[in-house]
């Protein structure tokens, strides 16, 4: 390849304006005549059936124009002939919050008013909170009315959790709707033959995705009853689907505009779609729906809190022996959770010769468990990072040694029997290794300060895609497609078509068309947009550029082989002055009896082969003895990216999963009371990390290439996300000799473990 | 070929239920926030100076919120750094209701209250409105700035328009802004040696495309900038380049939405648009103008007036030896018309030896005129079909085997000297001459009934196009395009991918995308649609068909060659139960994992040879003597279509074009008054044939396949509209005697006629 014009240069994101300057125009901005705006009354309490809704009131209210329930809506039965899901309670509410009625209005504020004038008549049930309560013999169930739990969203961000156990399924505890089994040689031998044995429990609080924009879709009723949903979607095919399922209507008949997202982060798939779109068609009027943030945190679909038990042990050499966990991963009351993935990288990262997990998903009534930008990922890590650096305590190995000495590299099988590809996981840990916040952790400690360190892994998701380059009139080109824009990936796209052609990023416009027209790209998620739509980019460009070569080489009375494309034309190598330019081959191909075809590429990709990315992360903190607060004050991020064709957007990637990741492990925690009110709906009560929180982050980008992702590249956007609980416990224990295994580590509760050990050590002195 | 499935049954109209029951949503009913209702203030003389405009009094009307005038306007240099195009009068007004401001106003109601505010301060200057003025020595300019003529869009509608006549430029009289002349033999020796010569002048009218819904388009500036134009247009892409050149953006900063058509009939390339599009960009609201029917006649693109004078000679066999003509067509104030097709299809229908023919292109004081269904056919014919068969009776020979001997076939040369490709004239005049109102013709005329007949014809547009054809999540397919559905292309595109999958039309879907990001498609018009996105079409579903029997053939291990597609599922030709669903298909390409790349078909077409269709008409006329009033009592019209893939759609399109040449025959024509004042400006002045003046048409569809058109389909579109004024003026001759030269032949002038053939009559038997 001769040397790169558009790849591999810091590009700035064409969607950087109008998102700095307010400009851009998201789903709650859109205003259409007739336009009703829609709240939801959600239900009082954790578990009741519902007996009755009485809208009098609620009506009365000028402005307000329908009180929708269950009953209103027009759901159609699956295709199986059983009645459909209603996305509003039909009788029984199974979380605090849940969507009974809604209420539509002209206005946002008349339709708050009619919320707080709807009545409704409950007779509360228990409800179940905790998981132990729930998977307690003889506990009362979750939910009266079962339905089947459905994993098809958790299969979308991971090539793995497709993958069925292929284990029997045990006798379950109630409201356990889910269990995973994973087996591998002899644990109790492995455990025998070590010398060392760490087994910790860990906790993790339910987390919310934490995006600016809360969930919102607006859905009108086109002529002869076509729907279009426009909406802050991650995915729009799927979106079409579920919409289309749930109003009967066929999918021609349903358009979904993937609109500009102000941050989804796994929680937007789908979710109120469904119910906007069926409101639409009760009432035959455009209607918008914005969660308000308290709403957003009763309804929405965060990341599942669970409980982690694991055990590893060792030889004195410093070799692992065997793993054994318990798992238990909240499913909410509908159900659903990443356990399964949770399971597969907590016994990916190193080679276990002895193996067994036992999971388990429990229902408890809280609101629906959803995707968290890498799901399953932070919860598993937090648990095998932090026992793997006791681990190395233990024996007395440093720990980024004992990692080199037992991290996976091709050919190593994950619990599940799947073997690794090509990765990068040694490499990573090399880079960070060799970095002086490494080297030089002893001058830290000497400034009374911790360094840990954590690896993340995410296998990578694949799903096929189809792209389009087309020329324009203009001689400039359009690249169609119908994934959506999360995080940057339309400007990479630019730059991969601009690459192919010669051009720069800023001669290609990259639209992501509705689904009514779009080549299909699944959801935007998996970190998966780069590795597999942007094959389908490359090939759709590289299409085009082959029919203009064509073109060109029967105007130019030339070889295709013998031209090149500079500066917007084409020319004769080593013949100046012969050329056509690219505007010349539009108008020989889109005017009144031209004889050449327009120039339309099609690319599209398949890949079957994930490409798992690694971050490993370090980091420094400062702990204040006396309050408890940590405050991390250094860190570094290493990651294997493959290859970064934009690297400006990859390390803002980077940038952005390292604060999550520190929100993970300090500050966010959605908290319920037994009765099972949320406690932290607002935030004010929900602390995400404050720019102040969040050190400056240095980056580390590692090239490891992938085989099928373009120029190399892998999926950057989960793997920095998942290491920065475990790498901040890390620091801590290193600091304070203290090993927290309840994330978020808030201030309350380190200062009861420093007063602790505090307690105990003067205890022991005076013994 | 196995039997069709789909293609040549008569399926009805996709869009047929939203038409018929009021339901479609036309851009006029678009309603948008902070839209504004625009209305035009049209010049008060057809020639002037303004010297200035007063906004006060308008913009004191409540709701009234700009009136812009050509400097308010931002109107983008020409690529040549010469002054764009204002679509406002700038200083000269040129035509009687030419566009000098246009108020903006928050309902239409104010914006016409607005208009009549508005003071035009003007400077009349003399107005020049007919040819012979214009021409005469001496005369003034019709425009004292004059700017060039473009024929860019006469080009859109067929494929000779393109080439110049290749002759030298005369010396030419005032106010001709463009003369051709074709020659061919010797035309004195070819009269002298005739037996028999007709010369005749002919005139037509202005005539109106007549379509329900007016120009109508909206745009809306988009954050940042960007353009959306809503329009009902013909041509999106032209429009979109249009837009992107009067207000001087990037191409892909505007997107022309391409609104469902109340009719077009070539009227509706592009007109308003850049004219609503700087106006919102001008005040940054959307802004909707729709003219009301007295702006259509005043300001739209109507079929031009012209007058023709046509020699012809034939020896006592019937071989024609020679055409002498000269023609002169009106090109209103600001230039273009379709003479040059004109010419060359009154000089093309048959074979002449000798020929001359000289047209000139006129400016007069009337407004832009534009394309007609089949623009210049209707004038050319009515004169050649006239002279023609005046001919035929002064040699004594039947008129239809006058048209036998000398009719045109494959390889004879038109006037410009390109040869007919293969086409079925001969064969269509031999279905009617078998057809029994034309065997019955004398019991017609014992009935008192005049019978004519005429020929008409039209070259074909060509322009290369892409289309797409996808498998959606369903298992049902979308057609995705850039061409408008002006007549049913879309159903007849949905009968092509149908019939390739062995499925029913109605599973299949055909989306008009918008140009952000629709496949190349050039603008419906030339009769070229069908003829060449179909086989785009048609290539675009084969594609899908090879990628799902790829994929079908891997999943049931079998050859592609062996599998079959029926009932919307592969199977494996004589191996029962042995088969995949299309659904599964689209499961097996579009999820998470899926190995196989999702099904999305291209197929491009750029056909450069011409399809030429042919119809000849048969009228049946009755005239009441004493009012001159001629009813047309039967109609057969054959045409070659080639193959009809949809011959309900055929026969629609027939039934339309018989209806306005009819029309043009006996009643539409646009009258100005010696100042310039349209005295024919609504519907009660300008007489659009009702339904009770259209007789049952019969039709004869004649299958002379074409070589490039999908199962040989040539297009329809452009034919029927043609002979029905030569038809109809010959059927009156059989009948009276009288050879009427002037369309429409209104009742007051056969009236003025009958008298005086009946004065000449009683004169001549007095003597």
């Amino acid at each position: 390849m001769s040397a790169p014009v558009a790849i591999g240069t810091r590009t700035k994101r064409l969607d950087a304006p109008q998102k700095l300057n307010g400009q851009e125009r998201f789903t709650a901005d859109l205003k259409l005549p007739g336009l009703l705006h829609a709240r939801v009354v959600g239900s009082a309490y954790a578990h009741a059936m519902v007996k009755g809704v009485i809208k009098d009131a609620a009506l009365a209210i000028p402005g307000v124009v329908a009180v929708l329930t269950a009953a209103d809506l027009p759901i159609a039965p699956k295709a199986d002939g059983t009645p459909g899901e209603n996305p509003l309670v039909e009788d029984e509410a199974v979380f605090s919050g849940q969507p009974i009625a809604l209420v539509l209005a002209t206005s946002d504020a008349a339709a708050e008013d009619g919320v707080g004038a709807v009545e409704v008549d409950y007779d509360p049930l228990p409800a179940l909170m905790r998981m132990s309560e729930a998977m307690a013999e003889g506990a009362p169930m979750v939910r009266l009315k079962t339905s089947e739990v459905s994993d098809e969203e958790a299969s979308m961000h991971n090539a793995d959790a497709a993958q069925d156990s292929g284990e029997e399924r045990e006798t379950l505890p109630p409201n356990v709707s889910n269990s995973i089994h994973f087996s591998r040689g002899d644990v109790a031998a492995g455990f025998a033959a070590s010398d060392a044995v760490v087994e910790l429990s860990f906790t993790s609080q339910e987390v919310h995705q934490g995006y600016l924009e809360t969930q919102v879709a607006m859905a009108t009723v086109e002529p002869l009853g076509d729907l279009r949903v426009y909406t802050s979607t991650q995915a729009a095919f799927y979106c079409r689907t579920r919409v289309a399922e749930t109003v009967g209507v066929p999918l021609h008949r349903v358009d979904v505009v993937p609109m500009p997202v102000g941050g989804g982060f796994g929680g937007k798939f789908v979710l109120i779609e469904p119910l906007v779109a069926a409101a639409a068609v009760a009432v035959g009027r455009p209607v918008l729906l914005q969660f308000n943030r308290m709403e957003d945190f009763l309804a929405a679909n965060p990341a599942p809190g669970c409980e982690i038990t694991l055990k590893v042990g060792a030889t004195k050499d410093g070799t692992i022996t065997a793993l054994e966990s318990r798992m238990t991963f909240e499913s909410g009351a509908l159900g659903g959770s990443p356990l399964q993935i949770a399971a597969i990288l907590m016994g990916g990262y190193y080679r276990f010769p002895n193996l067994e997990i036992r999971g388990y998903e429990v229902l408890t009534n809280r609101s629906k468990m959803g995707a968290y930008r890498a799901p399953g990922a932070q919860q598993g890590t937090l648990a095998i990072e932090s026992v793997i650096d006791e681990l190395a305590r233990e024996l007395g190995m440093d720990p980024m040694a004992f990692r080199l000495q037992n991290c996976v590299v091709e050919g190593d099988a994950r619990p599940n029997g799947n073997a690794w590809p090509r990765i990068g996981l040694r490499q990573t840990l090399e880079a960070l290794e060799a970095h002086p916040a490494w080297q030089g952790r002893e001058e830290a400690r000497a400034k009374g300060r911790g360094v840990g360190i954590a690896v993340g892994g995410w296998p990578g998701g694949v799903e096929p895609a189809t792209a389009v380059c087309r020329l324009d009139a203009d001689g400039k080109m359009t690249v169609v497609l119908g994934s959506v824009d999360l995080n940057g990936t339309n400007t990479t796209f630019s730059q991969i078509a601009a690459e192919t052609f010669g051009l720069g990023a800023e001669d290609i416009t990259v639209k992501t068309a509705s689904t009514d027209s779009a080549p299909y790209a699944g959801g935007t998620g998996g970190s998966k947009v780069t590795y597999t739509v942007g094959p389908a980019v490359q090939k759709a460009a590289e299409d085009a550029r082959q029919q203009i070569l064509s073109i060109a080489a029967e105007h130019l009375e030339a070889a295709a082989e013998d031209l090149e494309i500079i500066d917007g034309a084409i020319r004769v190598k080593g013949v100046p002055g012969v050329s056509v330019s690219l505007r010349e081959i539009a108008s020989m191909s889109m005017t009144v009896g031209s004889r050449f075809e327009p120039v339309y590429g099609k690319g599209s990709s398949a890949i079957t082969e994930s490409a798992p990315g690694f971050a490993v992360h370090l980091a420094e903190v400062e702990v204040d003895e006396l309050t408890g607060e940590t405050k991390v004050v250094r860190y570094v991020a290493a990651q294997d990216v493959g290859y970064a064709i934009n690297p400006a957007s990859v390390e803002g990637q980077i940038h952005g999963g390292v604060a999550q990741g520190i929100g993970w492990a300090l500050y966010e925690g959605m908290h319920y009371d037994d009765s099972g009110q949320l406690l932290t709906a607002t935030l004010m009560d929900y602390a995400l990390p404050k720019a102040e929180y969040v050190p400056p982050i240095e980056t580390i980008l590692v090239h490891v290439p992938s085989e099928h992702g373009p120029y190399g590249a892998k999926g950057v956007g989960e793997p920095p996300s998942i290491p920065g609980a475990a790498a901040v416990a890390n620091a801590i224990r290193d600091l304070t000799g203290l090993r927290m295994t309840d994330i978020p580590i808030r201030p309350e509760r380190l200062a009861a473990a420093l007063d602790a050990a505090e307690t105990a050590r003067t205890a022991s002195a005076a013994d």
